[in-house]
């Protein structure tokens, strides 16, 4: 990717969880060194903290000596902010040279003296809400290299993780192929990625043809998907990126409990397989061999002894394989996608 | 509209022509004195101005005593750049407490001096590619008031023109009705808008909600398209107006010689029928009861004697009213609105 772009990080990291107690805030830091443990150098915890990521504990000073590249604030308390208390040793990190690395909702460079810190250190301050510039307008030009998109009626329903299985499994199948971030945790795990919510409407489909440049004629592009075409707050997002991406693929998420667009409960999700029908339909427009190669299901909330049925019951209903990618990994769906059905 | 959310422009305007001479640079100023004269107080000409807007000449000093509200900028050259000479008078317009009004590339407060220059006069600075602050993320609850929206295959087809017509023609109809700006050009008209085009991604159809509020039952909304659900660089500008505008009834804006997208060679338009159905089906998401209510033509580039024909094979394929807005008007169409056929 051009490093114009898109955002790139810089490895290894030093995660900070700081005092977290709840795993729920921790999920940044749990999935990169869930995802990416080679990008990991170590976590910084506080005395009380009552999370431990499983990577070894540094402080500041070790880590710069380590040859640390970034701190990445790993936690995403709810508000976006994180206590005022930890802000000392971000500025520690500054100083000492280290990209800090930040999904918060406040810019790093609106913290006082964090600025003069990472100018004293030499380091950056990367937000990753923050798109990067000089993105350009979409040309919807065909360009070489396979590209797979996750998509689904609603947000958190599975996107990123189906997007990460995916190109785990079909690396493990032999394939050269990359994940493309399109939010903020897919790229702190990534280590680059464009917000891909965050850029100027105009630039959409742009920023996704950026992201998933021209590649050599084998290699596999899996783009996280955003949002959802059925979404009322967030479908302009979707179809840029949908047209943008120009994916040869596409893997639905399913929730096949979840009946309407979560907070927005006054809209029903679409039927799967009007999920299907509308993504082919649309996505023809920039790539028309567009198809659709697998049902991702979240079958976490489902009964014990009810998940096989549902997953039989959908692969019946789209003729398609269907399966829970942290139950069964993303192989069938990888097969088809190699057999080219 | 909310002013926190919505530009809102200070009439009456001093329209700064300068010495251009090409009208077809001076569209912007065209345009504001012909849709809305009543904005208008006068013109401001340098020597050499090869172009007459039909409105009083004025010098700053003059405008300023007869109590002008904004300086606009009514000229785009190519580039967005205006010469370097005109920015005195620009200055001088600042100083003495007018707004200044500009869609240029260059935001008026990276002009330098032209910040303190407004700050000594006490106007506003005020740039319409800017989106407002605070935009929020579309809700897509149904709201009152009733919402017309111009959509198209392309873009530069003539959704503003159209807009503008229709408003126009339903208050010729006894109807309570509004133009919803969404572009600079028609922000500058209507005094007020969201250049939808340059909010961030995420904020989309909550910019277009914003932009057409809940109105009383009768009221009209007409609300000027941008781009296409088609255009492999904007879709998702439009797709976001569409669900956010929640139109009950859309105008498709055609040019029968068209045969691909402006700018894009390698994309044909889609059919006129495949633009009216697409849009239904998308459009259904947030107004179940979105039809189509007509089809404005440009017939400019047709043979003299083509015109009817061709407007009568429109009207026999797609059963709507089909008309030239510059030559007809748009009656036909309000009335098939107003029918609520």
């Amino acid at each position: 990717m051009n490093a114009l772009t898109t955002i790139t990080l810089k490895a290894p990291y030093l995660l900070l969880v700081g005092a977290e107690t709840d795993p729920t805030y921790a999920k940044t830091g749990l999935g990169i060194v869930q995802w990416r443990p080679e990008r990991v150098l170590g976590q910084l915890r506080f005395p009380g903290c009552g999370i431990d990521l499983g990577v070894p504990d540094f402080t500041v000073a070790e880590a710069a000596a380590a040859g640390c590249g970034s701190l990445v604030i790993g936690v995403a308390p709810v508000g976006g902010r994180v206590p005022e208390s930890w802000w000392d040793v971000i500025a520690e990190a500054a100083r000492a040279g280290l990209d800090i690395v930040s999904g918060l909702h406040l810019r790093l460079a609106e913290r006082p003296g964090l600025s003069e810190a990472a100018a004293a250190g030499g380091g950056r301050l990367v937000d990753v809400r923050v798109p990067p510039k000089d993105l350009p307008v979409g040309t919807g030009k065909p360009r070489t290299g396979k590209r797979i998109l996750t998509v689904a009626a609603d947000c958190a329903i599975g996107k990123k993780y189906t997007a990460l299985a995916l190109a785990r499994d079909l690396v493990a199948a032999g394939v050269d192929a990359s994940f493309r971030a399109t939010g903020q945790t897919g790229i702190m795990i990534a280590g680059e990625g464009v917000p891909i919510d965050a850029v100027v409407a105009d630039f959409i489909s742009g920023a996704a043809e950026t992201l998933s440049p021209a590649a050599d004629p084998d290699h596999v592009d899996v783009i996280e998907g955003q949002g959802s075409i059925f979404h009322p707050g967030y479908s302009g997002v979707s179809l840029g990126l949908l047209h943008g991406a120009q994916p040869d693929a596409f893997v639905v998420c399913h929730d096949p409990l979840r009946e309407v667009i979560s907070g927005w409960p006054h809209y029903a999700l679409p039927p799967l397989e009007q999920v299907i029908e509308d993504h082919v339909h649309f996505g023809r427009r920039t790539n028309p061999d567009i198809r659709c190669i697998g049902v991702s299901v979240n079958t976490s909330r489902l009964e014990p002894g009810q998940r096989d049925a549902v997953l039989a019951e959908l692969s019946d209903r789209t003729g398609l394989p269907c399966v829970d990618p942290l139950v069964d990994g993303t192989g069938a769906i990888v097969k088809r996608f190699l057999q080219g059905a």
